[in-house]
């Protein structure tokens, strides 16, 4: 099937990522079809089992894709020679920029990491929670040696900022319905990205 | 139908609520089916029909119950004569445990509140996520006039604490691959709940 495709293999496979984020995003709905993706993308949807073996694959390989440069980030900032708190400060903001960046990631993670049958909790846990809890490990200890926080156990730390940043995110009807707020935009996302750093840092750093 | 029925209207209808709850909890998932529900409940699933309309006005109502004498609790708190952080420690260990004793409500919550089709939003927004953020609001604004708390965003608030409480009961893989914790227990949940309580007042309550 691929040989009939004029053009790099890269080229289908990111095309297909591409069309199946524009459809979620259109919909506002992580529940798409194939054949909305092959008609988004333009291509035949036996590519999508070509590529990723089935749509399960392709979700899987969309949300990588999409968090990868984010936990790159995060495990270069972890060494980074600046202090733990300013470390904090700049995952706060990367993990929420992710989110807003990408509307339907949220959700689409939130789904994969409630999948009872096991099909993704491999994969994710391996390059995404792995990599990010450790990374934050990392932070909170160093933090800890130099004074800056008090100590913090980290799992709960993961459970706490994850669900922070996703509140926001899980496209609910709260903001709209509970709130009368329309659009979640750049200025909110700003004031959100502080509320949180503020609370979290204030939280953990040992009083002056 | 009810005719039938040799109890007063309201033993089946509760009947069915728990059988509702009780599959949920067997199944780890909120996606049952009507006759699951009337097996569980020895009940005949037309039942269903009359007392909810269909299995939306179940789910609805299952929320509801659940959440409800909690949301009366948390307005009465809101007026009690106690310090305004006070009040802020007993609403996260409220939340927290009325997740930890209904195990099916964080995902069926997150559901309804993601339901684009609006059935659930108006119910939930009236009787759910107003009175809440209500008094979150009330308690934030006693906190900042008697000089407890800094000036926090409600809104804000109420998205970093109901993302932090829900996070931990997702019931995902990330508790069980991530972290090699099997079983949300007890203690675990009162880690989460002095965690919470620790960072989130540490941030918003002025320094000494």
């Amino acid at each position: 099937m691929p040989s009939t495709v004029p053009v790099s293999e890269a080229v289908p496979r990111d095309v297909l990522l591409k069309a199946a984020a524009d459809v979620m995003i259109e919909q506002q709905s992580i529940d798409i079809s194939l054949s909305e993706i092959a008609r988004k993308s333009g291509l035949n949807s036996a590519l999508v089992k070509y590529y990723f073996g089935n749509k399960s694959g392709l979700l899987l390989a969309l949300v990588l894709k999409t968090t990868g440069p984010s936990v790159a980030q995060l495990r270069e900032l972890a060494d980074m020679p600046i202090s733990a708190d300013k470390k904090i400060r700049l995952h706060i903001r990367g993990m929420i920029s992710n989110y807003f960046r990408h509307p339907f990631l949220n959700r689409l993670l939130l789904f994969m990491l409630n999948d009872q049958d096991g099909i993704y909790a491999e994969r994710l846990t391996e390059e995404l929670v792995l990599p990010v809890a450790r990374a934050q490990r990392q932070i909170l200890e160093e933090g800890a040696r130099t004074g800056i926080f008090k100590p913090v156990d980290p799992m709960l730390f993961y459970f706490h900022l994850s669900g922070a940043c996703d509140a926001l995110f899980h496209g609910g009807t709260t903001l709209k319905y509970g709130f009368a707020v329309d659009v979640l935009d750049e200025t909110l996302k700003e004031r959100y990205v502080e509320h949180l750093c503020s609370t979290f840092l204030s939280g953990i750093c040992q009083a002056g």
